[in-house]
């Protein structure tokens, strides 16, 4: 597929790529040899259409009738979804969240391994963390270039998040994944995703407080 | 608005709402008094006739010529947003990701309270956490309901899950954030919400994978 139809795959088949993948992987651990597409979708919660839709942008996989054989799909969407190496990560922010993300087995079973961490309080730098030194704040840029960092995840509060969003990407890093809890201005070839747990807890509150009113309403209990 | 009209609002609108209040309490601590849909708009990444579309779905604001006044905006979308009270919280799952969020401040801020912690490791089981003793999984259902909980979230490994939030349901809860990695399956009734940090990691690779494919592509560096 040439770049302007990769381009044109939505952030949203994305996420459904990487959902397949790990359906697939449970069928895989269930001794599953073939899915099929009305499978796939059931557990994803789409229609098969979907499921063959996000798919053949990528190629033409499975055999009408037989359906997809499940360790060729999975091995497939891991190279879509660039999980078949290792990728450098380095953390901003060494505070509760950026500990527990230190600690998420899940990322380096992805391939996402964090190579630095960087804070800005005097107290923290210079602590190891595993095989790791806390590094200053300050040594950000060249600590970014040294480590030849693909990934940055940002977990500092939300005031300073722009600030190290700047420098992340003035040194050349183009993926970052923000858990400050704030909009963040970065250019168009910069790609990142936020994680705002604050955000879906006010999801939930909202529709809480529609349901209380809409009961209050009809004088319901 | 009538409950149909409330239930019309979308995520993505919800998720706007709750942007705008965090922009409007930015320009309030920095002494703003009033702010123009074109200013609100410009910090969200949108058009001010998306942020006026809204906000009208609530009710009428702001004066035309003179913008929104901050603390009444603010105090609105809170009200909206079900923040204008407290709400009762779970956690489920005393790991390392249940560990962060039992610290993290900005929940206590917008309103919500952990009020009981649960784990499956009779290791767990038993240890302070703050105000609180962690209480065994098989205490969950009647725990969920002797402690009038309102919103549960979910910090177990992404096998447990569906076991966590079939019974979480059965216990009459309407509102989970899930943070295991898997697709859950949940009546209409209850709003789920997923944070998914795998997920975003791998539409970051994807993306630094297909500019990578795009570079062998034309031969570039």
């Amino acid at each position: 597929m040439s770049d302007e139809e990769m381009r044109k795959v939505s952030e949203s088949t994305v996420a459904r790529l990487s959902l397949y993948l790990r359906l697939l992987e449970e069928f895989d651990a269930a001794g599953r040899d073939t899915v099929s597409s009305a499978d796939l979708a059931r557990r994803a919660g789409t229609t098969s259409a979907q499921v063959r839709k996000d798919l053949s942008a990528f190629g033409t996989f499975g055999k009408r009738g037989l359906g997809y054989n499940v360790a060729e799909l999975a091995a497939e969407l891991r190279s879509i979804l660039g999980l078949g190496r290792q990728w450098r990560v380095a953390l901003v922010g060494a505070g509760k969240i950026g500990s527990a993300l230190f600690g998420y087995q899940d990322f380096r079973r992805q391939g996402f391994f964090i190579r630095a961490v960087f804070d800005s309080d005097p107290r923290k730098v210079g602590q190891r963390w595993g095989d790791l030194v806390i590094r200053s704040d300050g040594e950000l840029i060249p600590g970014l270039c040294e480590e030849d960092i693909d990934i940055v995840i940002v977990a500092v509060p939300a005031e300073a998040a722009q600030g190290v969003v700047d420098r992340v990407v003035e040194a050349g890093i183009r993926a970052i994944l923000n858990f400050a809890p704030t909009q963040l201005r970065v250019p168009a070839t910069v790609e990142l995703k936020n994680v705002n747990m604050a955000m879906e807890m006010e999801g939930l509150s909202y529709a809480l407080a529609r349901e209380s009113r809409r009961r209050r309403a009809v004088g319901g209990p």
